[in-house]
């Protein structure tokens, strides 16, 4: 046997045999699979029976690109003409027509609106229909719209080594969920498709609905405005205790908005593995923080104190530009 | 080989197919083993997919007893002494004293409690405590509290007929869960060991959270008075949707508080199996309706406009008496 046929031998092997092969050798890399392998060894004093191996993953700038803005506005944003279509009178009313404004190329007017227009924006796109219909409506655009860096749809903008780590985990007996800060139906439109994720394990910011009957006696569900659960900071593990009822034993996420999340995974008793993103990649995605001294952003805020937090606390940091070999699929 | 042999064998062949072996043989059990295999068989018009198979079934009333009280509002009365000897003041403050009434033995007094009062009571037994305080209270409660009627631990009371088809369905792809009136919280404490369902699977009337550190810094989870889903008549349905976010395939129920449950299953398009549980068993279990001449009742509540309701769309009703060859496990 030649040489080079022994070494394609080998990094087959080593290709089949590597749960991770998107990630760069290294800490990060070895930790994960240390960790996965301490807590799924029966007999090791760090192991966890199969029904508590829970993992909680962020989803907007930790399992896909949420810059330079969150998908779901610009499923939000991007509605808004069909809304305008169906009530005209709309298109001279804020927010509607600042809307219209960014629409036609005018993205600095994205700067112009405030919380409450895009708390009214959200109203008015995400509820008041029937759960089947704004299902359709979010199925219809995802398979539409375009990333216009990438000019790719949005789920194919998922980050390959994650979507590595996710199968890892669920290989090794791990219930794999999400739990965004986005909208709960919104994401569970796709999770099963993009991540191999039930709906029924994604929890996000949840509106409630509403029971009825149609004309013909048929009772259907209508999306309300009632804000039921805000899965963002403190909602995380209140979320999690609300849709899971454990402590989650590994938690991922990117942003201040996560940073209760991983504390709350980190405090439990037993092995943990609280980790989180730091988008310090500009040339293959976008850097910011301003932990470490990269850029500010109001989308995904990774501030120095969470940074310090998670050094002390002993959280994993992911560095996207150290430890991911690739970052997407579609790259070589 | 003799005959007896011969029949040895036969019988012991079908109790090993027999998946629901506490079942009297007739349409009921029919109906169900056939609508499983329409829905499991591939290429079936009637075919689910695996991901879609989801089973919700109440619990008090349906998978076990809830006379003469409901389980969890026994817990909550017999919580209060524990309560008054942490405030003594209490003893003499209603509905707190009442409580003391009953338990001493004038079960009359169980009459004066009104919604209000229970509602007090809940909120001081179910509230207020960090949710692992709370796991243990209920733990040790559930270990010790025994039925008076049966004199077993209530976690004995449930249904064999029901566990088996649970089991069934578990055999089958289907995923099942616990959608129940009670306390989510209360009824996850006992769902894994008694069941077989995990935390994650049951939906209940759910309470918020308020999530808060320790003096040493540790954060940890409060139960809050705060109601986030009463999960009772069209709360069903909107309790699905936000904890599942599908329609289930398959659901069952025993009373007015499962009506739109049963209907929104109804509703789906394809195969679906609504059942409905009629208490018409005086001698082995309890006899309530008031649906076909039963005797009234205010702990599940069975109308004959829902027996109507389910003849006329189809729905299955299942009776205790006929049905039902064994009740309980413990049966001879």
């Amino acid at each position: 046997m030649t040489l080079s046929a022994l070494l394609f031998i080998g990094s087959h092997a080593q290709a089949q045999t590597d749960p991770l092969p998107s990630w760069n050798d290294g800490p990060t890399k070895q930790g994960i699979v240390e960790f996965v392998r301490a807590t799924t060894t029966q007999g090791a004093p760090t192991f966890v029976p199969e029904p508590e191996r829970i993992a909680t993953f962020d989803q907007d700038g930790t399992l896909w690109v949420s810059h330079p803005m969150y998908t779901q506005v610009m499923y939000v944003l991007e509605s808004v003409p069909a809304l305008v279509k169906a009530k005209p009178q709309l298109a001279k009313v804020r927010p509607f027509s600042t809307v219209l404004d960014i629409l036609k190329g005018d993205r600095a007017a994205i700067a112009k609106l405030t919380l409450p227009d895009l708390e009214k924006l959200a109203a008015a796109t995400l509820t008041g229909m029937p759960v089947e219909t704004f299902q359709a409506e979010a199925k219809k655009w995802l398979a539409e719209a375009k990333d216009p860096r990438w000019k790719k749809p949005y789920t194919e903008l998922t980050y390959l080594p994650m979507q590595e780590l996710l199968k890892y985990l669920r290989a090794n007996g791990y219930k794999t969920y999400i739990v965004t800060g986005g909208g709960q139906d919104f994401v569970r439109v796709y999770s099963e498709a993009v991540y191999g994720i039930p709906p029924e394990q994604v929890i996000g910011t949840a509106f409630g609905t509403t029971y009825g009957y149609a004309k013909d006696g048929k009772p259907f569900l209508t999306k309300a405005p009632k804000l039921l659960l805000n899965d963002n900071n403190a909602g995380k593990p209140e979320g999690i205790h609300l849709m899971i009822g454990r402590r989650p034993v590994v938690a991922a996420g990117n942003s201040t908005g996560d940073r209760q999340m991983l504390e709350y995974t980190n405090a439990g008793g037993g092995a943990r593995l609280p980790m989180i993103l730091l988008h310090d990649d500009a040339k293959r995605e976008y850097a910011y923080g301003p932990a470490q001294g990269l850029p500010d952003t109001k989308v995904g805020t990774f501030t120095q104190a969470l940074y310090d937090q998670a050094q002390k606390q002993g959280w994993t940091v992911i560095s996207m530009k150290n430890d991911w070999k690739r970052i997407f699929a579609f790259d070589q």
